[in-house]
């Protein structure tokens, strides 16, 4: 790795390594800066790491990373991801955000975002509509911001790795309607968000990023889910500028996560 | 309420109020010192309360709270509440410590507590034997430190309460044989314990106290056994500590904790 | 209280209470439905409260808190001061941003908000204007979000429990300048932030609200400001939060939090 | 690294690597388990990894570092230290705790740890009989566990990286006498320890870990003082834990700690 960035006439910034024990995979994420564009320095890597046959992937840190967002109703995860970039804490560009719903279409478009109305009750025709607005802008990666629709197992596989999804998670887990209602009347002290990538297997992918929020008795129902919009879009926030930062590689069903 | 202190000749030292509106109960937490004995004080408290027809329970903080500990094999819960108790950090006394394995005894003996084995595989004789036990010591509180067994639900309303169990929890829950096997698989980033009192239905009761650590990908599972170990420990021992300084209420199938 | 409650034909729906017994301060917050209009609630509640001469303060929730927001270069606290508001997250409205800049001026108006320049370098001049500023728009809170100008402590003194400011906070603490530098030096493992009520004492008013982030190694300064910005503006949105739910309430030097 | 495991006949367990650009300096830290002996292991070590003049440490996992403790009065971080590492969670043996007062002896001894008193106010001549202790034990590390005494700068170089300190800290820092009353006045909402190596200069050394516990304005000064003693116990064990896992390294005056 050191002689492909001298091979680039380069600089290492960041350099984070690990090996997975289980896959016997080793990981390895190197920000480094060179004078070479960017077809350059990848030919300066295959050739330096071919031996070792990797899955190499570089990327220019000033590309920000095209990303579609789904949304239904709900607008807490999508806010979070339109103003952190604004503010340009995550590295991402926003060209469209489609929803099944056309609620947030007025503040989409406030944004200068394209909105996209997803308007056929026939998912393959829907999905279809998605596959060509992601190729049209070269969709690097696709957030469900609280999109409450369940996605084609061909369109999870064609997308694999590059959707994420956040839901909220309770100890324990209540089945059924009114997750909040029950957890209200259990009394529970923990409300906890999962940000995950979408495989065929509905809210089994490979988790990226967890966290939880402490409540108390005085916390009403409101209050929980007030909270939970909170803990939803802060880890799902994380996910994405993780994402973006290219910190994440998925090893079998696990994430690697150089935090 | 400050009519009572009154009345004791008392000062008030710590005080803590709380509405509950699903319930309309009111639940306050007075600590207060008064050259009375305590049963003088009770009857002055029950004078100037009883139009309020209050569940009154006046207890002397010099008197720790007699407990009974189960476990089965497993000894990190049993050390920390011994531990935390010479420490003088529990305000509870622990007479005997009960299980239905004699790994622990010596362990148990050399700290002065008496050690009872549950022999019988007979779990109402084991229950009867405890009951026993329970009068004999007057014992205000049992604590299960990872014991396998499932109490009777005779057992447990008798004892309602005053049982208060630990277990870990997963975000996502796991089901079947090696959680934590599962739970590495996944690549969980959280391991979270979850103490509260036992009822009739496993698991289901009030909870007390729930916490978390966080993991990354780097952990094994003999790292995050370790974890959820710490953690377990760590939530029990805190919800002793507040039921030993009556800090926990019970409203419903909630719990208000004065923390 | 109930009694007022029961004056105003009104129902309770939040109440807490705390007893501060280093100055036998005696503070409760209580939320509550009534047809009367405020004056006369207010009235109600004077008349079953005179004896116990309380400091009243009753507010309709439905009245968001009149907020003026100080700013200087930065702008990730009032990006998500305004955010949270548009989001309907803080029960607040902000009339107007007054600056020492103009750098911000263009986002500030183009969320349709009243900017302000502090042209003068005379201080007393500006605290004029704002104070002009304030009467106009009855302002019932300032918040100072990241703004980098040292207030009069006649201006501190006039506005006492209203204004509120927000700074990181290292343990240790750094002296001197780049203290962010100075912190990577030292391999510090968390990064904190304090908000607080401003007096005339610089950075010595009551605590409102704190939190910390956790840091690794792998952190570089600019992570470490990044993650500064974060936790500045997560604190600072939390305190105005609870300052506009009218859960913060003063007791000496020190503040009570129905948190 | 592959080839010198491969040349003791070994697998890796774990391994983790970090280049801190500061300085240039590549960390790494591999377990591996091999059937030759621990100076057979070194010398294939140092032959594949010569050239790049590493200081290479090599340590068989199942001897316990041998761990001098030094205490004053206060019993809380011994008591873990010793409670851990008998429950096997810290691996260290812990031959013999010093300490300038003879309060903790009995103690001390009903663990089958030898006590040492260090008689004499001369510090010259306890460090002295410190380092003639060290020598005759081997010690690998010493941890001040609440240890009141200045250690001489001679005595900190001579043992750079092997002593471990703890102390509480505040956010904002509170100079002068009685520094949990003053934080109990200015109502703060955390309480933090810090764990760092000592060095010549008081308190100034690379910190290891650091972490807070949150309280509320229900808190008391003693309540504070609890928790101080809670979170500086947790955090003193973790950097302990983690010096016995060879986890820490000290890369200029900062700690790389793979946790």
């Amino acid at each position: 790795m050191t002689n492909a960035v001298l091979g680039c006439n380069g600089n290492i910034i960041e350099n984070q390594q690990f090996t997975d024990l289980d896959t016997n995979i080793f990981v390895m994420r190197t920000r480094f800066e060179s004078e070479l564009d960017l077809s350059s320095a990848e030919s300066a890597w295959q050739k330096e790491l071919a031996r070792f046959q990797p899955e190499l992937n570089i990327r220019a840190t000033d590309q920000p990373l095209s990303t579609l967002i789904l949304v239904s109703k709900e607008s807490h995860c999508l806010r979070d991801l339109i103003y952190l970039t604004e503010l340009k804490e995550l590295n991402i560009a926003i060209p469209i955000v489609a929803s099944n719903h056309k609620i947030l279409q007025s503040f989409v478009e406030s944004h200068g975002i394209r909105f996209e109305y997803l308007a056929d009750s026939n998912k393959a025709k829907n999905e279809k509509q998605l596959t060509q607005i992601m190729d049209e802008n070269k969709i690097d990666l696709i957030v469900l911001a609280r999109y409450m629709q369940i996605l084609s197992a061909e369109f999870c596989k064609e997308n694999s790795g590059k959707i994420i999804n956040i839901h909220h998670s309770f100890l324990p887990g209540f089945k059924g309607a009114k997750p909040y209602h029950q957890a209200h009347q259990r009394g529970v002290k923990i409300i906890g968000a999962t940000a995950h990538f979408v495989t065929p297997e509905l809210d089994e992918g490979p988790i990226i990023e967890q966290d939880v929020a402490h409540i108390t008795h005085s916390a009403s129902v409101e209050d929980m889910v007030a909270l939970g919009r909170d803990i939803e879009r802060r880890v799902l926030s994380k996910a994405v500028k993780l994402f973006a930062q290219d910190k994440i590689f998925q090893v079998g069903n696990r994430t690697v996560v150089f935090n």
